[in-house]
């Protein structure tokens, strides 16, 4: 007869090779590290997995991660309280917050509509948006949903439902990225890069 | 004032920053899976780490990893009693196990001689080795440490201490990994699987 991992052992590389982007070779590595490295570090991950789970929901206001009843942002009265950042999902809260070019408040939608993978508009955080903006203290919405396909029809999906309330509705300007060459630029970036050109003086 | 996650979440990416091959992206993208996925998966995970942590230790005959005292391997009176393959980790064990062409029992070194990371014969799990010996069943010593640098010095070093004891050690043939081809082998195997060559009939 032939011998297989201890069953412990067993279990916990199939635990890890659950994760996304982790294989069985991968997951066989991560596991051999967990039990060789020391116990500070071992436990202190199996117990940020969770205390995380335990303690992190999404905010009643704006749908963003936050381990009470509303985040931070939506708590702070030194921001903006006029214009909402719409984004899909929270990282990219911690992205826009990272620039510190934005001084407002977020709406997160938890994705965005994609027929192909059957989320329509009714799957996403968008009731609770146009709840916000009736409120009337709004005066601009800016969408930073991602500049694919989906993120596209989300924007101006939501741009026709929020134009009747009589809100300023912008998106993020699309072009090249700082740093980058023009030789590397694709038509597409380049054509928005043109049609959004700015005078510089 | 600008914002980051919530603590729990930042001490989970932290803590999955920790794991070997992991970098700040992909503890983000796993943090967030591991909030998004369903609980048992999740806490499945957490409940592994903490369990196989409390219940795995080494085999005190062989250095194998095991749930118990002493290992499977060493415990089944079925295998083979006389003869020792020596590999270097518990995961080497497995991989000869896979092999199904060995029925004899293991001795797991912790590592290879390897004087550039300052780890000396003593070490390495060698004294349980030469005691194992010394009691007399054995006749013969396989050695399965990796054919690179460090494998082949503690396979000699080995083969010196053992060879006094009159107990026959061989070493795995090093040739060509089945179903590749003689152009892309390197002239170190090559040569090896030369100097190895069998007689056919």
């Amino acid at each position: 007869m032939y011998y297989n991992y201890p069953p412990s052992l067993n279990e916990l590389i199939q635990q890890l090779a659950k994760l996304p982007g982790i294989g069985p070779k991968s997951a066989q590595r991560l596991a051999f590290h967990l039990l060789r490295t020391n116990e500070e570090n071992a436990m202190g991950l199996a117990d940020a997995i969770a205390n995380a789970r335990n303690s992190i929901g999404y905010c009643h206001i704006c749908g963003n991660l936050t381990d009470s009843d509303v985040c931070q942002v939506c708590l702070d009265n030194q921001r903006d309280q006029t214009i909402i950042c719409v984004v899909e999902q929270a990282r990219d809260v911690i992205c826009m917050e990272r620039s510190r070019s934005f001084n407002g408040l977020y709406h997160v939608l938890q994705g965005a509509i994609s027929p192909m993978d059957g989320i329509g508009p009714d799957k996403l955080n968008i009731e609770p948006l146009l709840d916000r903006l009736k409120q009337g203290t709004v005066t601009e919405v800016v969408m930073a949903t991602n500049p694919n396909v989906e993120g596209e029809a989300t924007a101006l999906f939501l741009a026709k439902k929020i134009k009747p309330l009589s809100i300023r509705v912008t998106r993020i300007a699309h072009g090249l990225p700082v740093g980058s060459d023009l030789e590397y630029a694709d038509e597409a970036t380049l054509s928005h890069a043109l049609s959004g050109r700015q005078e510089i003086f």
